[in-house]
């Protein structure tokens, strides 16, 4: 196993309590990989040897973004109907069928080419962890192959079969959840690690989303939830009742919510870009963090309602919009991240964890909210590998 | 000289009336360089042959950006000071005072390079033609060599010796007016294009701003002005008295204010990543529009109030923030900003226009506003050559 000194670090972020403060910062640092993990961190005059190093001259280094909410297999764009939006027309969750009728009709290269550009485009913006969710097929045969292709890319992959009712079914939506809940979990259920469910006025309600939720986890899937995006609802509250990962949206919450979330540990997932591409109101992060929840931030990237794949724009949006500090914003993103997806290996630079990391061309994570729009990273590692 | 065929052109944006609409887009297009100029628009169809041919595929080519307002001569940066900002302490102009002094104490050498780093930076984000001011020198030698350096990039070079009146001279600002419009206006002149003051309370007054910019047209520099950007003042009305070409910020106008606009034809610049950056109220873009004053969007790239270089992201703030469209914030950001440095030859590809353009990873222009935070910019030409 070949071991990699990375030296010359003006400032790594390992997110290692052992390491002090917010983020385990180190200053003038180095870090050792071996393989595909991470085998030491620490001070740079301190560094062992290896069999290879390089140095990246005063550079930042931190933890790969872990991505915790995207919905990456679709066909077509819907340019249009955002601009249409800007000038007026509010967002609303029909638009979901025109992206279905598109991803209905793409050949499976199609939606594999769409989705490889798409990691493709979050690795150059250092997210080294991506969950990708089904929900634009909306059929057995369609669900199931969104997410065997989703699978190509990552691990973290959820059957969104319940993302909104599709139009085949206007008129007998019980009968559609009978499909999501019966031969379309049976399709998928090899192919996903994740159940989701929209709940919100237009989408499922209570009850057919605990029916829905609750069928998945009888499979084996664990349940994360969008919730309480558009208006107060009950999504947070069911997502706490059955021990969900997340409850990701969380624009609308009472205090009931709040208290919910801080008790049970369940992640809320802040998804800033995409009340930046509704103009629609932020959610309230610091009552989120000052009541003690774990907030993580994702993109939601998205062909409707907000369609960036830029961690960093998050990271940004949730300094100016949401009053958290860069320290936080990049704790979310990254460490609160992978709680949001259960994993223990990815969102920290500890010695053991996998090697994903993000050189900045930059003296400091800072600068990711400091310089807003502009293309920081300069080179991801995915398990020790230049990506 | 050698001509290059480009087609394949999903969108081609001209500019060019004669096209229609009001970005002179035209659709399955291709566009002819000869040299470094554009030497035919049209259908894919119509084009003719050339010497050389490259397909972009689907892609869309906009005009090169047209940034018409940055700082890019400094050294250090103020990432802290913006965390702390972020977490309510607000800006102030004094902070500027930080930046001279790290300026200069720095080498030419390690000047040039950041302004090196920030151009390429640019470039790679779209951005063909840019304009530097000085004003982080603020003693003869330290102007005079800003504004060397900044020549050594662009021609579009503004002396802004009246940045802020530096702690040397704390106790006597009219002191400092006279060396700005006497020894260090003598200094700079064969350097500078342009002369540009900061109006605002707490930098120079109108009376001060007047004399400035009166001694730089005596000498040959076109007047520009910082106006109105943390309170109504008397900047955009000098501005329009002494035929500037542009009044840049103009976030707190009076209705007397655009009628001055739009009655003299002074460009407006609104720089919005400041006011994302500063936590600030944006300027009221439609109205402007509406009132028949000319637009121009710009960066500001500043290590202080915004150290965004991303024309991309002023684009999608308009859209989002200032409710400009799509079209009116890319024609703002291309067009316009020729304006704003009243070129004929950028902004815009007619033929004989330079062949500075953005090819696009999207189909559409579309896709800067529907897409933030992503760096869709996948090759940038100036002059005809990609850089
Ligand atoms: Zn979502
Ligand atoms: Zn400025």
């Amino acid at each position: 196993m070949t071991s990699l000194l990375v030296t010359g670090i003006g400032s790594l972020v390992t997110n290692d309590p052992s390491h002090g403060g917010p983020l385990g910062e180190i200053l003038d640092a180095a870090l050792v990989i071996e393989g595909s993990k991470v085998a030491w961190t620490g001070r740079r005059a301190d560094a062992p040897v290896a069999d290879n190093a390089i140095d990246v001259a005063g550079r930042a280094v931190i933890p790969g973004f872990v991505d915790s909410h995207s919905h990456l297999v679709f066909a077509g764009d819907r340019a249009e109907e955002f601009a249409a939006r800007m000038t007026g027309t509010p967002y609303s969750a029909g638009g979901i069928r025109t992206t279905v009728a598109a991803t209905r009709q793409a050949t499976d290269e199609q939606l594999t080419a769409n989705v490889a550009r798409l990691v493709t485009e979050m690795r150059r913006q250092g997210t080294t962890t991506v969950e990708i969710k089904s929900g634009y097929g909306l059929t057995v045969a369609d669900e199931a192959r969104a997410l065997q292709i989703a699978r190509q890319f990552t691990d973290e992959t959820t059957y969104l079969g319940a993302h909104v009712v599709p139009a085949d079914y206007a008129d007998d939506p019980a009968g559609y959840v009978d499909l999501v809940t019966g031969p379309m979990l049976d399709a998928v259920a090899g192919h996903a690690k994740w159940i989701d469910v929209f709940v919100e006025r237009g989408a499922f309600d209570e009850d057919q989303a605990r029916a829905i939720l609750t069928a998945g986890i009888a499979r084996g899937l664990q349940p994360r939830v969008h919730a309480n995006q558009l208006g107060e609802g009950p999504g947070v509250q069911l997502a706490c009742e059955l021990g969900a990962a997340a409850a990701d949206h969380c624009t609308y919450l009472t205090d009931a919510d709040i208290d919910a979330l801080a008790q049970t540990g369940v992640v809320a997932g802040l998804l800033p870009a995409i009340e930046f591409s509704t103009r629609s109101p932020y959610p309230n992060a610091r009552r989120l963090i000052d009541a003690g929840v774990t907030v993580a931030l994702a993109t939601d990237c998205n062909p409707g309602s907000g369609y960036s794949s830029s961690v960093p724009f998050c990271i940004a949006l949730a300094v100016r919009e949401m009053h958290m500090t860069p320290a936080e914003a990049l704790w979310s993103a990254t460490a609160a991240g992978a709680k949001s997806l259960r994993r223990t290996d990815v969102g920290h630079l500890t010695p053991g964890a996998q090697a994903n990391l993000a050189i900045l061309d930059a003296p400091s994570y800072l600068h990711l909210a400091y310089r807003p729009g502009v293309p920081l990273v300069a080179q991801t590692y995915v398990a020790g590998r230049p990506v």
